[in-house]
C-alpha cells in the first residue's frame, strides 16, 4: 500500500492518516523522492495530525526523508505533530529542528507558500 | 486500507492514486460522509488523475458518494479523469451529469472555490 501525494501548485502535500509500518514508510521516502524530482516541486508538507504515536524505525525514516527532500531542492513543513510524538521524537534525538512545523495543514502550506515567496 | 482525506480550509481533498477494490471504495464511502460531516466542509475534491481503469462496482460507488456528498451539502469536483475511465462512465451510463470536473487537483480547486464564493 502507498501514501497518496498530492500535487497543489508548487507543493506536494501528504497526510499520514494510519500508523507506518516499516515497508510503507520506505515505500513513502522512494515515492516521495521520485515525486520531487517528477514535479519539480519546492515544497512538501507531510501532516501527522492523524499519528498518534511513532516508532524508532519511522521516526528515522521521517528524519531522512525531510533531510533528502531538503537536498533536492523542496523546503519541508511537518505538520500536526501531536504530544506523543514529538515526546517520542525528542527522546530519540530527532529534534527536527531546522524543519519548518505548523499546528495544521492550512498554516502548514501558508507558511510554506510565504517561504516560497508566493 | 483507507484512503486519507486532507481538509484544506473548508474544503476536502482526496486523491485516489491506485485501483479501488471493493471494501476499499466502500470504506473511502463512509470516511468521506463522516468527514463532511465532522468538519462541516462545503466542497470535495477526487482526483482521479492515476486512476486509468474502473469498473462497474467502482464506478456506481463513485457515483453514489457524489450524490451522498451533496445531499450533505458539499458540492463535489471530480478532476483528472483519463480518457479509459470517461469512457467506462459513459458506457455504464454513470454521466455525472451535474457534477463539475476539471483537468487537474488544482484546476477544481480553484472551480470549487469560485463556486463557493471564496
Amino acid at each position: 500500500m502507498r501514501i497518496p501525494i498530492l500535487k497543489l501548485h508548487d507543493c506536494l502535500l501528504i497526510s499520514i492518516q494510519w500508523e507506518l509500518d516499516d515497508a510503507t514508510a520506505l515505500q513513502f521516502q522512494e515515492d516521495l523522492l521520485h515525486k520531487i524530482h517528477e514535479t519539480s516541486a519546492n515544497g512538501v508538507v507531510i501532516d501527522l495530525t492523524s499519528i498518534e504515536i511513532i516508532d524508532s524505525f519511522i521516526a528515522k525514516v521521517l528524519g531522512d526523508v525531510i533531510n533528502m527532500s531538503k537536498l533536492m531542492g523542496a523546503k519541508v513543513v511537518i505538520t500536526g505533530i501531536q504530544p506523543a510524538v514529538a515526546i517520542t521524537l525528542v527522546e530519540l534525538g530527532i529534534t527536527l529542528s531546522d524543519v519548518m512545523t505548523a499546528i495544521d495543514l492550512e498554516k502548514g502550506l501558508e507558511k510554506l507558500q510565504k517561504e516560497l515567496g508566493d
